[in-house]
């Protein structure tokens, strides 16, 4: 029987780390016992209505094809009723929508960057960056910031320390996932300085704009001054509405030429979701009200978590002030066998408890092996009860 | 101002052939012209009722992820109301399910190439084949097919000197965007020879294996002896059910490996569309009346279209036996500037003609210059007055 051999990217392209620890979970919940998933970004928080209604009222006899680019109503809408709501003076040509976040970052890597070219995050960073980087032929190259100083921005000095003549662009996720930091005004300035004084692209990942717990407002990327040419935002529907599953996102730049070469590789995929879209389009209808009531939500279950987790002997996390996760220190050498032990072997009155180890998130060897990513997507009840599993376990764990 | 510089992918990726002209079809427009748009597989064929009852009736508060593969629910859906009926003994876990065809191909690409790799293909082949592969660094080799022979697969001697050692599988569209061309188990079986020789993947693209108007059964790659470990189906349903806008597709092959790999490809974009997923699963529900009925009217329109078309004075198309398109011979010097012409100057009575210059589905430079790809999406009186249109501006036509 002929087998033929499959490209070198089965080498460098790790499975996920997000969901690598799924068959173990899937086990325990297979023999009944319930998992409460503290691992994964998928919130218990209901979309928009207008999202709903919008599909829900959607009426076709077939479906075809949208623009490359997303639908022109689409775009003016992100315009009028999100962008400029939240004063970033966008126009409908600045956007093309994508299918959500991750193939915008996929287009915005492929666009910038030639293979061996390098991208500058601070690490921990969102491991699908990696993946997706690998993917272009791309080297992530890490800054490394640290829990003990609450994630913070490292120094310019330190940050340039990194930067080679192969390096195309400065990728931040603010708020960010994994950590849950937010940058500042000062912070982003001081990023925005490092790409203008190396003319490189700053990219950033801007999916949990809405998930700022400061009283400062937030301050995007896009208002750094004499930066247009090389702000490229990545921007998803996702976390914003609760619609991971619609699959929409979008690439927002004031470079011409980038969205022009942008546009060559989304017409070869021809459109983003159509049904997407048109659950996008509802969610826009959403008020202020409901992103605040979100926010408060997110406060309540943010300051909960943190406290408690931090009065769990040997527990550190610092207090993120967005997104909704955190990056946690455990009592234990390597939290990856701690996190599989939870899903395989440890019950409290039959429920167990799946967290996501933080390693995967640093590309620096041996970085954050005794952390975690805990994400708190559930109501308060079930993380007092998440929170009780891993005191427990922590006191049972032998490891 | 700084201006970053951009990936050299702004030199290597063409403007898509298929949408290049749509800003002239957009001005015709504008001034209220009437255009018939012969230029893109957009049909106006009804979805299965099932379809869209079932976007509909779908009810969610929140709209969560599924499966990086696609939900279970439509990967048995696909299995047992789709692959089984049509003869293809396909299970759930031989599929994976992507964000359309077009990204089933991408990931295909990238699991069996490396940078510098090769693919063979028939020329004239799909263009987006070719944006996709340079996009992960692969060369599409052609395989030149010649329209006065009806675009018949050439011999196996033919292709096998095409054949490099850096060639690592040969894709195969069937029937054919854009020619129509069906490959009969004859064909198939020679191709699976030489994959089976040389030991490479084959690619089958059976995205209009619905489309198919000859007496034979359609013999789908799948069923090649001998050859589980180097099949590899690119689905879709965008064509089969007009669900384009759904962005639903899939690959199905029996190379765990290679699954395996692709799985990792698919978790760093999280999953395929998930209102798309609703959409395909209902439209799976469609039996076989619905097939046969678009069937017929394709048949009644391929055979109106091809005899209009050979009927006008030096005008020559062979006669396509699947899916919807033909590449037809027009007696000018240059299709694109003919294309251009007519939606910039020609009018009858206030219409004019959108079609696709052919040369861009040739790789081999200067060929096709002079042909067209002609897709009859549309009713046959919409078609004839198309026609008449055509042959008006040929006569008209200076160039």
């Amino acid at each position: 029987m002929p087998m033929p051999v499959l490209s070198n990217s089965s080498a460098y392209i790790p499975a996920s780390a997000i969901r690598v620890l799924t068959p173990y979970a899937e086990r325990a919940e297979a023999e009944g016992i319930k998992v409460y998933h503290l691992n994964i970004g998928a919130p218990d928080i209901k979309s928009p209505v207008s999202a709903v209604k919008a599909v829900a009222d959607f009426r076709f006899d077939h479906l075809p094809y949208s623009n490359s680019a997303g639908s022109l109503e689409l775009r003016q809408a992100l315009t009028k009723k999100y962008y400029n709501k939240v004063g970033l003076d966008v126009c409908p040509d600045d956007i093309l929508v994508t299918t959500a976040g991750s193939e915008a970052l996929s287009f915005i890597f492929h666009a910038v960057c030639d293979p061996g070219d390098e991208i500058l995050a601070m690490e921990p960073f969102y491991c699908n960056y990696s993946t997706m980087s690998r993917m272009n032929g791309v080297d992530m190259k890490a800054v490394h910031t640290d829990i003990d100083s609450a994630f913070a921005l490292p120094s310019a000095a330190e940050i340039e320390r990194h930067i080679t003549p192969r390096t195309r662009a400065i990728i931040v996720c603010n708020p960010s996932n994994p950590t849950g930091t937010l940058y500042g005004k000062a912070e982003m300035l001081a990023i925005g300085d490092i790409c203008r004084r190396h003319d490189i692209f700053l990219i950033c990942d801007e999916a949990y704009r809405e998930f700022c717990y400061t009283e400062e407002p937030y301050f995007s990327a896009w208002h750094i001054p004499d930066l247009d040419q090389n702000v490229v935002l990545v921007d998803s529907a996702s976390k914003r509405y609760n619609l991971c599953g619609a699959r929409i996102g979008c690439i927002v730049s004031r470079n011409r030429e980038l969205l022009e070469l942008i546009t060559r590789f989304a017409q070869a995929r021809l459109c983003p979701p159509v049904l997407g879209q048109v659950a996008t389009l509802g969610a826009l209808e959403a008020d202020a009200s409901y992103f605040e009531a979100v926010r408060n939500e997110y406060i309540a279950r943010r300051d909960f978590m943190i406290k408690a987790l931090n009065d769990i002997p040997g527990v550190y996390s610092p207090v993120p002030e967005g997104a909704f996760y955190t990056v946690a220190r455990l009592p234990v050498k390597n939290a990856s066998d701690f996190c599989k032990w939870l899903l395989a072997e440890f019950r409290l009155d039959g429920e167990t408890l799946m967290l996501t180890p933080a390693e995967p998130f640093y590309s620096t060897p041996g970085c954050g092996r005794n952390e975690v990513r805990i994400a708190y997507v559930l109501e308060i009840p079930q993380l007092k009860r998440a929170v009780k599993i891993l005191e427990k376990a922590l006191v049972s764990y032998k490891g």
